[in-house]
């Protein structure tokens, strides 16, 4: 494996991957020098089903302790990347495994959880998510659920959101928020991707955004460039800061298609949904060749540099902002 | 026991109870001649849970058999009327038995439930609840639901969801739709009771009011007179259509205020809410002298004479309107 870790970016993370896991995976991880990687362990599980997802990742733990450990703090992060391993912090992409339970919060940051997304595609109990045709806001479990959320430090991620949804969220959580994987919708007009107003409010409130680099959240898709997806990061900085920003890839890597039809359609619906595709193009996209895998964050790390951002600049978007939002976030308010 | 049986009613149901089930209540259906009442087995809990709610009632089936039988359809209302005993019907106040799985509806009809209600006071995966700020109406999954509800013979209920998600539920719903237990919001302005647009579509649509007997839902709530509400019935059938409406008394004889506390609260929030109480009024209401358990049906089928309805429309509302809406409502569409 090819050593692609780069002296100028201390601590590498990635803010969302959801991959059909294995050694091969966890080596490239390291190889690229990623020091974290927030994973999904639920899309539409319930509290059970979620729990067999992090026995499966103990096991994981259990068969790599030279490649992965769990993470759960700011400090074990630097601790995985001092040791050449990258750490493993656990999210949902649904808030399914409370399911009606406002107990459940605390026991899922007990069981490691660090983001939970308020809504996937559809209306939660929580939010509303980003294809239902109107938006209501927060409920009333869901300003119980966020305070909740804010006092035991489980990051309210609205990566799959609805606009309004996303802006109240913000404005009731006491603390800042997350989101995960998306970009700005300036750039690539699609559903999951945020409006200006969004992306303005989440820089101002000290909140963090995950670049996507999965290919329909991408201008161009599968044939975006990494000079195109670096011109908008630079441009995202300016709307929000250069201190709000990181990645979050919403790698997908070695999965077949059955599971982005099971991300879609859960078993919410008989009829079937095809999310961001569409009846002929149902599949998992191809990725952009510069981003087949974590190595990629090798060419977005320059590409970064080609675009004019500074040494201090790349390394604070490659890792050091998720770091110190990390730092603040993930505990009791001090 | 009295019996308070009358031979001018010769179909007698309620459309919904949820008392602390024993013998005596029992007893007391039969002695007045109730042929079936639609019993609450959920408030908030998820599937195994409402399945053990299933297995309690399968055990007073089974020690009361002189007493209750299981209703699953129309003809089951007959033979228990026929035989002096109480069919009991299952039903939701919260889609939370079917979780976020459309495939637990056709379960549940098996399992003999025969009313779900899309939600309870607050928003579900499928409909807005009427203590919710903001109403956006049925959801993605909601007219999924929906439509495999109208295929299994599974009916919509809408008692506490609010304005606008109960005209969506009328209007996606190829079947009628019920609601169970509520009254004209012209007769008592509480925010469970339904306004003269709902009450319109639900009659013109072929569904039925049950009317509560809950005094917060009673114009002088506990004060209020059995007159007052018997006028309140001939008001409400000049707008819907006598063949529209029935009883669904909302009883919840000698249950402890704990329970009230528990519906309202359920395990969504940390904070207490007090629902149609107040922190000063927290407990159940009492029940109007004239309705203090089902013996009390005797006296309204008096008032409705009283206030002139004619023998045949007091059968209707006594009964045979909720037999025949069982009959078009409770299997496959024909």
């Amino acid at each position: 494996m090819v050593d692609a870790r780069r002296a100028d970016v201390p601590v590498l993370i990635d803010g969302l991957q959801y991959s059909n896991w294995s050694e091969a995976i966890f080596r490239q991880m390291n190889a690229v020098g990623l020091a974290c990687v927030h994973v999904t362990i639920c899309y539409h599980e319930d509290f059970r089903e979620t729990v067999e997802n992090v026995i499966a990742w103990n096991r994981r733990f259990e068969a790599y302790p030279d490649l992965i450990v769990p993470g759960r703090t700011a400090v074990d992060v630097l601790a995985a990347r001092d040791s050449g391993r990258t750490a493993i912090i656990f999210g949902f992409q649904n808030p399914s495994p409370i399911e009606d339970d406002i107990g459940l919060v605390e026991v899922w940051h007990q069981l490691g959880a660090r983001f939970m997304q308020l809504s996937y595609n559809n209306q939660s109990l929580l939010a509303t998510g980003c294809y239902e045709a109107e938006d209501p806001g927060i409920t009333r479990m869901g300003r119980q659920v966020i305070a909740e959320m804010n006092r035991v430090g489980l990051v309210v991620d609205m990566s799959h959101s609805a606009e309004r949804s996303t802006l109240e969220a913000i404005e009731h959580s006491s603390r800042p928020i997350a989101i995960t994987h998306a970009n700005p919708a300036f750039w690539h007009p699609a559903l999951r991707n945020k409006s200006d107003a969004v992306l303005r409010a989440l820089g101002q409130s000290g909140g963090m955004l995950g670049f996507s680099l999965y290919p329909h959240h991408l201008a161009g898709k599968s044939d975006c460039t990494v000079d195109g997806f670096c011109t908008m990061v630079a441009r995202a900085a300016e709307l929000m800061g250069v201190e709000r920003i990181g990645f979050g890839s919403d790698l997908c890597q070695d999965q077949p298609d059955s599971v982005v039809e099971w991300m879609r359609n859960g078993t919410w619906t008989r009829a079937k949904d095809f999310g961001e595709g569409s009846a002929s193009d149902a599949g998992f996209p191809p990725q952009p060749d510069w981003f087949a895998n974590s190595l990629g964050f090798a060419n977005i790390v320059d590409g970064l540099r080609a675009v004019g951002f500074s040494a201090e600049d790349v390394a604070r978007i490659a890792g050091g902002n998720w770091l110190d939002f990390f730092e603040r976030s993930f505990g009791p308010v001090p």
